[in-house]
């Protein structure tokens, strides 16, 4: 009996993990008869990572529904996971789902107009159900709003100097005069907030959100100081009406600022991975473990840098369990780093191929690469098994 | 210790076989601590047979150089090898040092005045040195002769209807009316010669040498007919004078007829890669082994026909050695029929790269494969050290 752990990340812009576990699944099948596989697909917080739990939990999670409004204020259907241990219920988040950057209807508004005020429509939903767990994951944001909107959902009154209250947009907070947190959710103080994101940098300033992470959500070169001006502006005086000063720690730039208006409600960051390792049961899965398949789209030197294929390895390595890395593509220059984590890093294509069917033929690649490397551990093992000198 | 064979085959167009050799080794020297590694680079009996010898056979093989008439008429340098094994002395002889469709200046004469003349020199040379073994690889000519030209240097005489001697070529054989074998070489008696190919066209019809592989030498279309009938005459005629009659045997058709000629002399074909086999003591480098690698530039359905990557399996196989192929490129659709026969099959590249990028950087790639492989091969072989249920 041979057991693996298939445990990838998604191939983004080809195939979910969930998808490459089942075509790494088809390709062992084939050449692995006595075979026992534990699917584990694997996430970073960001895109998948309600998938990978929900995969994982089984019958102790559920996917759950709401409409909130999206970035641009249009409504939108966000999924959210209810995930049960014992008698704790913690929701897993995917902010994308409410304000991601794939949604074309928010895109389509001004990212001076974006708003991040349905992810704290959503949390006040959850708060409602009596929901005090949050896995908050940060990745693939379209707004730049500094957590405003979040934070106005939730209770925090942003009003111009003659008191009218604003929207909690970057165009609106030009215009920011006094902050009010005396109506922030008190039930937020009771609640264990952990945030998953790989971003450590600070809310404002030449590493800020919008400076970094601004103009691929449309801000432009002109109106970076601007923006930049107004969120440092809006953290200033949220800061000092809540008490707490965390715009410039590491993370607080992260999803155009929502980073730091989680961080001011108690929010804890947490490698994303590395939460995701822990809500799947990664360690039992691997426990039971001969061998660990990972991989991700592509591999480089920031793999090494947590994410999901990092993880999975340290973890399979904890338990002494060969991991090996199969990835769409895989930096050459970064292999020699790669490869002393890994039982093997091999990229997908069988001969040179161009990157769109790469792409689109991926699952397929997946599965030749899963049988030949299945042949291949059967005939070491069954070659180690004769005496070794 | 890991004790791994390397015998490939050339990557055609990018890497000899001791190119591919040395790429693997480096690779597998980065992975692999206690290593032995044993190079034995193989060939199919054409281009690279005479160097895969003289690599495996050492000191007892030296490689040698003769001027003979090239396939346009122009001297050429040709290499052969000389093998030692105990008295017996075995010359290793590719037609492509002599009439290699790669030599640009017989290219340039038309395949109608192009001869095999120079390998019969190359043959007689031998004969006087007093060589009587013979393996004449038959991969990768221009001619089209027939044999015409080997005979013709060896003795045979070939008229036209006024007893003028003919050239031994197609365009001048048209006006053949007598072929006279009395003085062909009556030392070739004594001779044995393994011809190697993979060839099994017969030498002239709609099968034959002409028609199948004339195109790609320059036969135009319109004259395909007229030099197939030529080569016919040619082969009755000659038939008739050696009392032998072997015009339609398979292989009789192998570059451009020498393979008639050659078995007309009492050459017998053998698959070019099984005599490498021998020449080069697989047999015995895999007795030894506790892993072989194989590979060659692209694998298809075609491999599993006597190919040297199947040759090698074969072999390993009866030794109970696990062999994995390493190709620059594996068709997908040729995969279940390859995978029966490989401890894992893997081509080249680690993600999507055009086909100029995957020629160029082939050594990398395959230094790149090569550790990966042996990074696998040692924690599978590990972890199978602890009990298996």
């Amino acid at each position: 009996m041979l057991r693996i752990v298939l445990a990838p990340d998604s191939f983004k812009g080809s195939l979910t993990a969930a998808d490459v576990c089942a075509a790494l699944a088809r390709g062992f099948a084939r050449a692995v008869p006595e075979l026992e596989l534990c699917m584990r697909p694997m996430a970073d917080g960001g895109e998948g990572t309600l998938d990978a739990v929900l995969v994982a939990a089984g019958a102790a999670a559920r996917r759950c529904d709401v409409t909130v409004r999206g970035a641009g204020g249009a409504p939108v259907s966000a999924s959210y996971g209810l995930l049960t241990q014992g008698n704790d219920v913690t929701a897993v988040v995917e902010v994308a789902q409410v304000v991601g950057i794939t949604d074309p209807v928010a895109m389509a508004v001004p990212v001076g107009e974006r708003s991040t005020h349905g992810v704290g429509e959503l949390l006040r939903t959850l708060l409602d159900a009596g929901v005090r767990r949050f896995m908050i994951g940060l990745g693939g944001s379209s707004t730049n709003d500094g957590g405003a909107g979040l934070l106005a959902a939730l209770g925090l009154s942003l009003r111009d100097c003659e008191a009218a209250t604003l929207a909690p947009t970057p165009s609106a907070l030009r215009r920011l005069a006094r902050v009010d947190a005396s109506a922030l959710d008190p039930r937020l103080a009771d609640c264990e907030l952990r945030i998953m994101s790989d971003v450590n940098n600070p809310l404002s300033g030449p590493q800020g959100a919008t400076a970094i992470f601004g103009p691929q959500k449309g801000v432009t070169a002109d109106t970076v100081d601007d923006i930049d001006t107004t969120l440092r502006r809006f953290a200033e005086l949220t800061e000092a009406a809540v008490g707490r000063y965390l715009a410039q720690q590491p993370g607080a730039g992260a999803a155009g600022g929502l980073g730091f208006a989680l961080q001011l409600l108690g929010g804890t960051f947490a490698s994303g991975a590395e939460v995701v390792a822990g809500l799947i049961g990664l360690d039992a899965a691997l426990a039971e473990a001969d061998w660990a398949i990972t991989g991700e789209g592509r591999s480089d030197r920031q793999t090494l840098l947590a994410k999901a294929p990092f993880v999975v390895a340290q973890h399979a390595a904890a338990h002494g369990v060969p991991v090996t890395l199969v990835s769409g593509a895989i930096d050459p220059a970064a292999l020699p780093a790669l490869g002393a984590h890994f039982a093997g890093c091999f990229g997908l294509p069988n001969g040179p191929v161009p990157l769109a069917q790469s792409i689109s033929e991926a699952a397929r690649f997946l599965e030749d690469r899963a049988e030949q490397l299945g042949r291949l551990y059967l005939a070491v093992r069954a070659g180690a098994r004769r005496p070794v000198e």
